[in-house]
């Protein structure tokens, strides 16, 4: 088998073998397959695609890469989450709590993200004292006791994926739904997950511009997950405003508690509380997510939520009092207003510009090294739809960095004003199963 | 400027600026671009394709990657000729002396073929004593006093092109006309090239096994010479069979010294005579390309033609008597016939399979490193459209390798019979002008 006939196979618009999947994938990783011979293939799936049963395969070789997590010691279905990324996504810390509450195993494993803010991991250690790093046995034990607990990911888990992601990040192949929707489904199934909950984003703020893109990708991971037996669904979810009104990471921390305890933003909750039931009815405690979803609304009303939240932070070693007190938190030493200088509605705010201020005021990475200050982040105070008088605070900018204009420019360019309502987002647009 | 972004915007389908391609035909050469980012690029191109503007900016960013012939002090207007190759292709051999008999300065650049046979020079280097090594001086004072002579490629003539084509070679993107085209039109430029007249194969035996295809390549590689100033034409003819009778590099030669003395195949007499008329009205000799060729036809029947061979074979210091005794050129110990098995019309003839039986007889390089035999060869006896009765000889085999199992074989799939008489080849199939 030589790898310029694969390459040359798939330009031609052929499926490829299983075995010519796995040569290439297990050539790659071991550097036997140079680097410019996958991204000339990679450009070649970007323009031939692949087909299911192609894409399955391709999500197993790198699967079968590296290490998989073996998680057959916790009892019950064991139920995974995945966003495809966006601002002011802070979903995973509500969920958590809600779907453990109900008696299924949230065995959560999650990195440090590079972006706008910090990932999962980083949010969580924003509260004084949470670890990350645990043992597998007392992973497993605190799942198997409490059916929730977090933990960095370690070991060689889809080695594959990480060589050839580094790999299309300078090629120009990321763009490529084959190739996104396997990596994104090795690495669930690596981590053991029997079912996964895809929260897949659309908007302006999301890697996926358009609903036809992310549709399609949604179908194509449910499409891998159905061909590998795990239960999958996708739910494509709003990205064209930040969601929620805090951006950062102890702020979103804050925020996830005001959602689990019943206040909070309403869109965010729906988009919570659709996720959770859907990940409630895959784990196998309801038949229908109607049901599930009225439960989690009680769970959340008689506070058994943040109960679930409070224990979920002390197992992992956090100081719990923070739910009840949240000014606990690390804090900034800045709080600067932005101010409208118009007047009209809100009709547009773009999360990516948004994003890239919080990073700016400090509360995202650009590389791996850089530190992440807990404290910094935005809170939105006026969001798509609000009407706005000249002078009305946009948003509230929390940093510990001097130099805050161009985040402020960023801000600015950020939101769109007109004279005439715009139509309300729908933030649950659509679930593909 | 970033090369991800290039490789991005060529995959979106829009059309390089000059910097652009300059950038990344520059920083490849110097190593600065890895070849992961190029391989990519290239199959972008494959799918995308580029626009003539595109096409004559990388065909320049090529030519200045390196060293350019200047052959400035040769009187007239120079004009080469290149083939994209097939099997039994004397025609170079044939049109120097005929295109220097009318006055027009050939200075031909030619180098070592990897393939079937050995390359132009290596055919002439069958000749005893005959040297392709001149100085720039000797080559130069040759051209003007004789109008004619030939020189081994030296220099660092369009690196670009050299690590480009070995990069595709690995990657699966050979078959990208745009880089077909600027690759053949930098190294004639480079070359020193005021006119070029192409010759593009079509056939099984090229490259191109389509018409459609050679007829894009050729109109492609037209408009590069009209772009960059160079009058180009571009001859297709057929190599859907391997041309004229002979193959090899001695038995080459001596098919040559035939069609030069108004003896051997007329096929090939008409091709060359085609090739070297539109030489001719490039270089400015005559206005009508019909009239060339009917001057052409007397100086090949006056004897001047053969005169300017030996004149050639003269000056680069090879033994002219060969021309009137060709047995004196290498001959091979073995001859073996190899005789039909059939009867019937011949109606196939793949020109590859005898290329391919030509090289394990010895006349080709598999490897740079390879001899070349140059005794080895083979002579069809039979060609397309002849009948052979049961026994008849196909053709015969000049070998001094012992086991000529594997060639006889190749030799026997290569043609094809039928009761039907097949209709007479074409072999000047269309001019690009």
């Amino acid at each position: 088998m030589r790898a310029v006939d694969i390459i040359n196979k798939k330009k031609y618009g052929n499926a490829l073998t299983t075995d010519e999947i796995r040569f290439i994938v297990d050539g790659y990783t071991k550097g036997e397959i140079p680097d410019y011979q996958m991204s000339a293939l990679c450009m070649a799936i970007y323009f031939q695609s692949m087909d299911s049963r192609e894409i399955a395969d391709l999500t197993m070789a790198m699967v079968k890469s590296g290490d998989e997590v073996d998680l057959s010691a916790i009892n019950g279905i064991k139920v995974d989450k995945h966003s495809t990324g966006g601002v002011g996504d802070k979903i995973s810390l509500i969920v958590i709590p809600l779907v453990a509450s109900v008696g299924i195993p949230v065995a959560k494993m999650s990195g440090r993200g590079l972006g706008h803010t910090g990932g999962t991991v980083d949010k969580l250690e924003s509260i004084s004292g949470f670890k990350i790093e645990l043992t597998p046995n007392a992973f497993i034990e605190n799942v198997n006791r409490y059916k929730m607990a977090i933990v960095g990911q370690s070991g060689n888990l889809t080695p594959a994926d990480k060589k050839i992601y580094a790999l299309r990040d300078v090629t120009g192949t990321i763009d490529s739904i084959p190739l996104i929707a396997s990596s994104i489904m090795s690495k669930k199934i690596a981590s053991g997950a029997d079912a996964i909950v895809l929260d897949v984003k659309v908007g302006s703020g999301a890697f996926m511009k358009e609903l036809k893109d992310a549709r399609a990708l949604a179908e194509t991971m449910v499409a891998i997950g159905k061909s590998l037996d795990r239960k999958t669904v996708a739910v494509i979810t709003n990205m064209d405003q930040p969601l929620g009104h805090e951006i950062g990471n102890a702020n979103e921390v804050t925020e996830a508690i005001a959602v689990l305890s019943g206040r909070g933003d309403a869109d965010e909750r729906h988009v919570a509380l659709t996720i959770a039931s859907h990940m409630c009815v895959l784990g196998g405690a309801f038949r229908e997510v109607s049901d599930a979803y009225k439960h989690l609304e009680t769970v959340i009303a008689s506070g058994e939520a943040l109960q679930f939240l409070k224990t979920f932070i002390r197992i992992q070693g956090g100081d719990e009092t923070i739910v009840d007190d949240p000014a606990k938190l690390p804090a900034a030493t800045k709080h600067i207003e932005v101010k409208a200088d118009i007047e009209g509605y809100i009709t547009g705010l773009d999360a990516e510009k948004i994003g890239l201020a919080a990073m700016l005021l400090g509360a995202g990475r650009k590389t791996k090294e850089d530190p992440i200050d807990y404290a910094a982040g935005i809170t939105l105070s006026k969001k798509i739809g609000d009407y706005v008088n000249f002078g009305d605070v946009l948003c509230l900018l929390h940093t510990n960095v001097d130099d805050v204009l161009e985040a402020e420019k960023q801000i600015r360019s950020a939101y769109r004003f007109s004279t005439q309502q715009p139509e309300a987002l729908q933030y649950v647009i659509d679930i593909i199963s």
